[in-house]
């Protein structure tokens, strides 16, 4: 153990390597506030050359590595044992270029999702990536978990953001695939494989990410419903009418609809009545004309009865509002004692799923309080039981009722959240047997020895 | 290899397994029209247990496999050398389902594209992948070698039109992750890894494919330019004014631009004098609006002089006969000895690319005639040097020429096309040893044996 550390301090330099009470708490554990370990060492590379230098000695040693990026994830994939090297990519740090006529914007992996969102923005430009921990997260880490967030409808998660990328293997040896083409077709994908693998196939040091053009305006309105089938309908009409344009389609169900306003600022309930179900829903224009195709569609559904009420944003700080009930989730952790889900399930079955789980935990548990929420365009669906209505129940007791249900349905463990160490156990429920021995293979053939985020995704 | 024909025979039943003079000579070649062979013998399967049956008796006895389907390729990724057995996907063809509320259609492999656009369209859908080979093209081999197209601007290659895969593997074991979730993180995504990896990891037998929305109106317009650099400047307007709707975004250099009129039907120059550069470009439209964006935008560029002047069709015949200068290529392989490259290069540098590399034709080959086209708002280019100009030059001499100005662009030696074999001489050139060789650990990882498609991709 003297040994790597000295090899590290070596290559790397003293001030680079922490070791013991040198090690602050933040590279202790992420988001989930689960399982905190103090590592070996902390190592804070400056560059891809250092990275691929820490990599080669502790490859040669068989010494466990975790990648570390702004610890915002939900699923324990950043967070090390007590014999594992964290290697953190903070130091690497900051965007290389923008090229204007590929719209493209170089970036190291250390960046904040802001920073990068705000260079966009200097340029003209809109990165379109986003989720709440922007501030903090890292691009690095929102590539090595393939992060969602708020707009996947209108522009796919992080990968569909992504032309080039530098990966560092297990051996030390640097993949450069930088380029700058959308079109590459030149044998395998190796930048889909890296992304979403959560530090196990290689670390990530820079990538060429795509920006988009910045949109004209932003449109949000909120709508009730009568109930799921309602929602379907609605979505496939906005969907027609506004293509690509379809920014967020957010739905909430009433449970979770009253706590958000409860949690809202204002605690202003937008209706004076409450509905069977709520659709949060924004359209990103690119045209500059005063006609907002959103409210014309909208209006439309409100005559045909599809709508049953709606309130169209007529400001920035009225959609703002609204959004503040959908975000309400952001004080779960101060105000409820949530355990969360982040499930995918087909589109047409979502609304059948939250009845079946609502009822499987009420005949279980029959206090237990249970609130439905997400990107419903997305097949994205988040629950969240308040572990205050269910006193002396483990988390862990849910976790097989939730996900057994997500299995019944077709659906997926994890829909942006990702494996990590807390899944693990779920990931045979919606990943066949052949799937997982393929991907053991791929894990086997790029890092022979294992010491890339040991015992993440995998045991 | 009687004992693998009978086995196959066995398994299969006899009409399924063909040979000798029951070969069909299509099964020979594929649209390069290149290095043609028999195969030992051509296999028919009519559903994935009859694949993983042929495929597992093949791994067994370690005999080479070659999965075709339209055989529309153009890089001799399907043709067989006399020692492989092909597997044809033609039998196992067919929609299975359309799923109205997730917007996908589940398709067997060997479907014509076509086939699968029309289905779409009956459902009020629309299946965005697209091209000229449409009409025999299978989308397995589409899947297979991702296929670009005329609309990537918009929708992607055919990676991104995918959410669930059926790949039989090397072994005979199927892996099927067939869910119809937008997001799924639960270990790496080898539904990308299989899709472009030309049949030489797996052979994809189903798929669940994304539908979009029908679009409300296609406006077309055809745009004269003084250069590159006004090209760029006008495709940034375009993204920032259209968004997602801008659909095709197509350019041509004069020398392409007139064979183009030549050889249309009217061959009526839509323009009474010639211009520097020509654009073709498309808005896809989903508002029902009177409002014609595209021509809104044009006009304000015309006011400012980036445009030299511009056609807006006005009726679906009008738009029809603009596409048609563009689509003259497939006039080439009738009316000239077509030498063709299809190519990536960063959008910023693809005027500079073209300069250089007819200036460099044109000093080793004086009377070379080069055509220059392409998707520019992909960054792909594509080059067509007639034969018949450099009499007794071999295509091959011309090959290290423009791949080493590509590498020196830092593009890609292949947009869409693939390797195959005709390109697997120039790989090296646009990936990287370290690439090289991390395909090469997986390809060994997924198929120890190498009966998958052999000598494509890698010797």
């Amino acid at each position: 153990m003297e040994a790597i550390l000295n090899a590290l301090k070596d290559a790397l330099g003293a001030d680079a390597v922490r070791t013991g009470s040198e090690i602050e708490s933040r590279y202790l554990g992420d988001w989930s506030a689960k399982s905190a370990h103090a590592p070996l060492a902390v190592v804070l590379p400056r560059n891809t050359q250092e990275v691929a230098a820490a990599l080669r000695l502790c490859n040669a040693l068989r010494q466990g590595v975790v990648p570390q990026g702004g610890l915002t994830g939900l699923a324990g994939g950043a967070v090390p044992t007590s014999n594992d090297i964290c290697i953190s990519l903070e130091r690497l740090a900051g965007i290389e270029e923008i090229d204007r006529s590929a719209a493209t914007m170089t970036v190291r992996a250390g960046t904040t999702l802001q920073a990068i969102q705000e260079a966009a923005e200097a340029a003209d430009f809109e990165f379109q990536l986003d989720l709440g921990a922007r501030g903090t997260c890292q691009i690095g880490g929102n590539l090595a978990t393939n992060a969602g967030g708020i707009r996947v409808i209108q522009s796919g998660t992080a990968r569909d953001q992504v032309l080039g990328l530098e990966v560092v293997l297990a051996d030390g040896s640097v993949l450069s695939a930088m380029g700058k083409m959308i079109k590459n077709n030149t044998g395998y994908d190796l930048r889909h494989l890296f992304i979403g693998s959560e530090g196990t196939l290689g670390i990530i040091t820079r990538a060429v990410l795509r920006l988009a053009p910045r949109p004209a305006a932003r449109h949000t309105a909120l709508c009730a419903l009568s109930g799921y089938e309602s929602a379907i309908a609605l979505l496939q009409t906005l969907k027609a009418r506004l293509g690509k344009e379809l920014s967020a389609f957010e739905l909430m169900w009433p449970d979770f609809f009253e706590l958000g306003v409860a949690f809202s600022r204002s605690q202003q309930a937008p209706f004076s009545t409450a509905y069977p179900l709520y659709a949060l829903i924004e359209h990103t224009s690119y045209a500059n004309d005063r006609h907002d195709r959103l409210a014309q569609a909208l209006a439309r559904q409100l005559e045909s009865g599809l709508l049953l009420d709606a309130v169209i944003a007529q400001s920035t700080s009225q959609a703002r509002s609204l959004w503040e009930i959908r975000e309400a989730t952001a004080e779960f952790p101060v105000k409820l004692t949530p355990i969360n889900f982040d499930i995918s399930i087909p589109i047409g079955d979502i609304g059948n799923f939250v009845d079946t789980c609502r009822a499987q935990l009420q005949s279980r548990w029959p206090a237990s309080r249970a609130f439905f929420f997400g990107h419903i365009g997305d097949s994205n669906l988040h629950v969240t039981v308040d572990g205050r209505s269910i006193p002396g129940v483990p988390p862990d007791a849910l976790e097989p009722v939730v996900y057994d249900l997500v299995r019944t349905f077709q659906g997926s463990v994890s829909a942006e959240h990702g494996i990590g160490v807390h899944k693990r156990p779920f990931l045979g429920y919606t990943r066949s047997e052949t799937e997982l021995a393929c991907m053991r293979s791929i894990k086997r053939a790029l890092d022979p020895n294992g010491i890339l985020n040991p015992g993440k995704l995998f045991s």
